[in-house]
This record gives C-alpha cells, sequence and structure tokens, in this order.
C-alpha cells in the first residue's frame, strides 16, 4: 500500500524502515524542510493549512497516518475526506489537548491526578480560587501543544501566585496535583482494524528536564496487578476512540498502583527498544495495524535497555563500540533537549543489563551535562 | 557516510535499510529500471561501461560497496581511481569467475571437490580427455557469471558427450568431480577495515533447481569440527583476499567433512535470517566493516528459519499471520525463479522451530509448484 505520515520526523523514519520490508511505500507531509524521513521517500514539504498541497499529498495514496499528534483537526478533517486516516480524527481530537484528555481517563474510569481546568477567560480570582481548591502542589500545562516539558509549571505553594497568572495569562490551562511517583511506567499497545489488542510489556521510563533519557523493558520489578490493570485502561481507552493502531499510555507508579499521566495517539519514544527486544516492533505493527494486517508477536526477545540521544552528537564509534549496541541515528542537527537518535541494548538477564547498563548509558551521554 | 552501492537489488535494498539508522545514506548503481532498492535511496541508472555515469555515481561519496559481484572488474578499476572500494578489486576478481575462485581454495589448503579448467580454445579430444581424467559424475559450469544454477550441466556418464561439447563450445568451462553432499552449509563472516573477523554459525541450506529455498540457523546437528574448520578456512581467504566486509563461503557436507563449493564476496541468501536471528544482521555489519566502525555482535537470538519467496506473490496476510513471521517483501514484479521476497522465523528452542516450520514454509510455497 501507499502509505501517507503526518510528520517526518525520527518516527516517521522509523515507520517507514519497518513498513518497507512489508512491501509498502511511503510519503510525507511536514512544514520543515529535509526532516529526518525525507531521506527515504518522499516529502511534501508544506503547511498543515495548505490544502493544495494536502490534496497533492493524498493523490494516489491508500491511506495516512500521524507520527505527530499535533496536527490541526481542520487539516486531518480535510484529508479524511480524500482519504482513511487511521487512527481516526476522534483519537486525535482527544489526545491532542489535555482538557479532554484528562477529561477521557476520568470518564473511563481509570486513575489520574485530580485536576482543574482554568478557562483563558478566567479572572485572577476565579483562577486562584480553582487552584486553592486543588491544592499544592501542583503542575500547570498549557491545554495545547504541550510537548517534552515545553509549556509546563510546577508550583509548590502561594508564593509563586504572580508567577502563576503570568504563566496562565491568555491561555486554556491544565492544573494538576503533583503525584509523589516512584517512576513512570508506560504502556504501548496496538489495535488492528478489526478490534483486536495486543500490548508490549510495561516499560519504566527515566526523564531529566521533561525529556525522555531512558527506557527499560520489562522494568526492575512490578507489582502483579499492574500489567493487568495497565492492559485494561489502554483497553478501555482503545475501544473508546475505536483507535487502529498503536498508542502509548504514560503513568506515575504511586503508592503501589497507576496513574495516568498522558497518553500518545502514535508510535512512542518508550517503545523504541521494541525494534530489537520484541519480536514485533512497534512500528511494524503499527503499520501492520493501519493496513488491516494481522498483529505482529508482542512478546519480548530479552531484558532491553534504550538510551536517547539527546541535543549532541556522540563520538558514533564508542556507542557502536559496546558489545551488542543498536545505534539509530536521526540524522538530526543536534539542539539542545533535541533527540537525535537513540541506542540499545537487549541481554538475556537482568542481571546482565543492570550490568551492562553503564557502558550504554556512558557512551550515550552528552559529557558536557 | 555516504556510501555507493553497485548493484541496487533487494541486498543492496536491505543494506540501505540496516545502514541508515546508523546514520549513513545510500546511492546505488544499476542498470535495471526501478531496481528494489531505487524507491529508499538515488540511483544511477546506466550501464557499468558508462565512465560519464560512474563519474557521476561517485560524486561525492564517501567509499563504494557492492550487492552483486559480476560487475566488470574494468568498472571496479574505474571507480577505485576515484573513491575506496570495499571489498577491493582483488576479492571481486578472485570470486566473480569460477577459475580463480577454485585454485584460491585449492591454494589455500581449504578442501574443494576435484576439478579440471577446460579452455575455449581446447579442441574436443583435448577436452574430453581431461573429463575422462576427472571421472565422472562431474558438473560443468560456465566460468563467468554464473548464478543461481544458471549456466550449469550435470553430466552422469559418457552418453552425454555430444551435449557436453555443445555445453562447452566457445566458452571457458570448469568441470568438478560432483561431491555426493548431504546437505549444503554456508559461513557468513565479517572482515573489519582493521582485520578483526567475526564469524557467524554455520547455516543450513535447501536448494531446488539451483535456487536456495530455506536456511535454518543453527542446523539440526553439527559435527563438532565443523564450525573451527569452517572459521579457519575462512579466515584464510578473508586474510588472502584482504577483504573487508561480509563474505559468504559455501560448503557441501561430505562423509564427515567439509568442502568448499564457491564463495560470495558480499552479504548473501543465506544470511537473511541474521536480520532478526542475529544480534547484528550480515548487513549492518557489512556497513560497520566497511566504514571502519566496530563489528557487531553475531551471536543468536533464536533458532531461526528462513524461507525464501521465489517466482510469486504470496497471500502475504497469510504470511504475516504466521506468529512470529517476518516478512521482507522486495517490491519486484514475480517471474520464474526470481528470489521476490523472504520471511523469517526466530523460536526459542530447535524443537519450537522444526514443529513451526511447516507452517512458515506453507505459507511461503507457491502452490502451483
Amino acid at each position: 500500500m501507499k502509505i501517507g505520515v503526518l510528520g517526518a520526523g525520527q518516527l516517521g523514519r522509523m515507520l517507514a524502515l519497518a513498513g518497507i520490508p512489508l512491501g509498502h511505500s511511503f510519503r510525507f507531509f511536514d512544514p520543515t524542510p529535509e526532516p529526518p524521513a525525507s531521506d527515504i521517500a518522499e516529502h511534501v514539504c508544506a503547511h498543515y493549512t495548505d490544502h493544495e498541497a494536502l490534496k497533492r499529498f493524498a493523490a494516489g495514496l491508500d491511506l495516512v497516518t500521524f507520527e505527530f499528534e499535533n496536527v490541526s483537526s481542520e487539516a486531518v478533517a480535510f484529508l479524511s475526506d480524500l482519504v482513511p486516516v487511521r487512527p481516526g480524527i476522534q483519537a486525535l481530537q482527544v489526545t491532542q489537548e489535555r482538557f479532554s484528555e484528562k477529561d477521557c481517563f476520568s470518564s473511563l474510569g481509570i486513575p489520574t491526578a485530580p485536576y482543574v481546568k482554568l478557562s483563558e477567560n478566567f479572572s485572577e480570582t476565579e483562577r486562584w480560587t480553582r487552584l486553592c481548591e486543588l491544592g499544592f502542589p501542583f503542575i500547570l500545562k498549557t491545554r495545547r501543544f504541550g510537548y517534552d516539558g515545553k509549556g509546563q509549571m510546577v508550583v509548590r505553594d502561594a508564593s509563586s501566585a504572580k508567577e502563576v497568572h503570568a504563566f496562565c495569562e491568555g491561555k486554556d490551562i491544565l492544573a494538576e496535583s503533583l503525584q509523589p511517583f516512584t517512576r513512570e511506567l508506560s504502556l504501548l499497545l496496538v489495535r488492528s482494524l478489526d478490534g483486536v489488542a495486543r500490548y508490549y510489556p510495561l516499560v519504566e521510563n527515566v526523564h531529566r528536564e521533561g525529556i525522555l533519557r531512558s527506557s527499560r523493558c520489562p522494568p526492575a520489578f512490578l507489582p502483579h496487578t499492574y500489567q493487568g490493570d495497565a492492559e485494561s485502561y489502554g483497553l478501555r481507552i482503545a475501544e473508546h476512540l475505536q483507535y487502529v493502531g498503536v498508542i502509548a499510555i504514560e503513568f506515575f507508579d504511586v503508592d503501589g498502583k497507576l496513574v495516568a499521566n498522558e497518553m500518545a495517539p502514535r508510535v512512542h519514544n518508550s517503545g523504541h527498544w521494541t525494534i530489537e527486544g520484541a519480536v514485533c516492533s512497534q512500528f511494524e505493527n503499527h503499520v501492520r495495524a493501519i493496513t488491516g494486517a494481522p498483529l505482529g508477536v508482542t512478546s519480548l526477545i530479552g531484558w532491553s535497555l534504550m538510551a536517547n540521544l539527546i541535543g549532541y552528537e556522540p563520538n558514533m564509534q564508542q556507542v557502536l563500540a559496546v558489545p551488542g549496541a543498536h545505534l539509530h541515528w536521526y540524522g538530526k542537527v543536534p539542539r539542545p533537549g533535541r533527540k537525535v537518535g537513540h541506542a540499545t541494548l537487549v541481554l538475556k538477564t537482568e542481571e546482565e543489563r543492570e550490568k551492562r547498563a553503564p557502558e550504554l548509558l556512558r557512551a550515550c551521554a552528552d559529557p558536557l551535562r
């Protein structure tokens, strides 16, 4: 099939690298000149508001998917009239802004941090009243286009009132109680066109400065209820959204239970280890799902560790010299905080993984940070 | 690096799919319009004799490799003056014609079937005398451009004299004693720019009509001397040729010992299982070797079975429905005897592999043959 992808970053590139061996071809739409996926497939370089470009993009495609959810739903609605879009516009609309995302968790009975929605029209008093009801500490997040810690502010006590109002001014804001979590876990699931869901084992993620640094699957330890709980929550969401493809749901691990934080209607950085660490990767499974093929097996090859390469170009020879390391360099110019690659190790035992982890993390870490 | 590849078939495509994540980009040279690799990289479409096209191809490349050894050595010599070619022209010259290939085995003390070289200038009497000295049964192979059973003739006894002379007329021919082999095994090895060699475990191959149908690694059983012998032979060849990259050596299993049959100075069909079945695939290791990177780990993930898709388009959904199956479709139009794809299963045990093998082989087999 000829598959169109909105967004041509590394996720799109890895989708194409997984889909090409299945016999598919790809075309990307991205306003950025020379994005990572453009070196292996057609690239329509235009803004998402450009209907003529969207038409050109859609011509001859069998279906469209996305690797980036912050596409205007107007563009997706326009495309949906021309070609099937999977996952559909509903999944996009619910997950691309935080009010509907949180309401989705709540309405489906999925534990999530207490929250209040602050309208851009609120007066300072109204806003402050709501925040005091929620209680300190809390985190403020812009309703739209939040990504990787941008557009967020942590508030510990009332002394920051002035900064809070400055942050919220003129924007819809979600305020959430800060969770005393011990770690972050994510679930990747894939749902087929005919409604079959498969789940990868939960992943443990380490963030710093709001950016994912490393993922481990399986995690070091996992209460026996977690995988089942996560799958139950995931299935509720996927069925509610009539979802097709891979979806990622991020959880906090709080006092022995999972609290849903966010979700992404796409392949996800915390699933990059699946390329080498699972029988069928998240990328191949997303392609299988949206093309109506049978889903691939989500079980593990071993104990995986994925380390992101962020903001700088490492000594590639050093990464490649780590025995068993798989390097994925996205072909991007490094800039502070920018994900430019990742590397994965898959080991036979947990002990071996933890013994080998420092070597990979050291080879991948920016020595200046 | 920017890597040029002579030949743009499926081997070239899989090289690019393995090399792109390492940060490399690719350009292909192939006289065929729209070859498999042309959908993911630049393609210079011209004949190997076209020096202007070769110059255009070489411009800006860091190095050149090949996925197809039957390129005229004149073209490679021309390129070698412009850009490093790895493996070098010596490896190509020795392996692209059968006289020097057999002489290479013999001179390095590697067991190979007894053979005679028949010059195109021989009279019928001279030819027949040599063949009678060799003894029946034997196989005739054209000296050059033999591939997948084309240009071969098996001769059982003297009754075929007329056909033998017709086959040999006007060509240099290698005649080899037919070996009473029980199976075919192959060794894939990779040698780095600084002379380090790594070996994959021996692969058992099933051919029919001169075309590889399936490969298993590890084989069902293996006398304990085989791996060591194969590695010793492989190392002699690789060092003799000052080889850089992946080389494949095919052996017959004859009376408890390995007899070298042929070699290919490139990634090889009998190593396709390494994509999912080894820590680092033959494709990635070839790219690592020619770019001067540390070699990847060649150890096994499990028990692999690779089945070729030959001459027809299977029901892709059926192949994808085999649990754990990895499909590689090359995007070629099926024609009789043409390799158009392959599929691989990697299982945890030998028993599981043999239990699951019929399902994969059935899904991949042409039901009309």
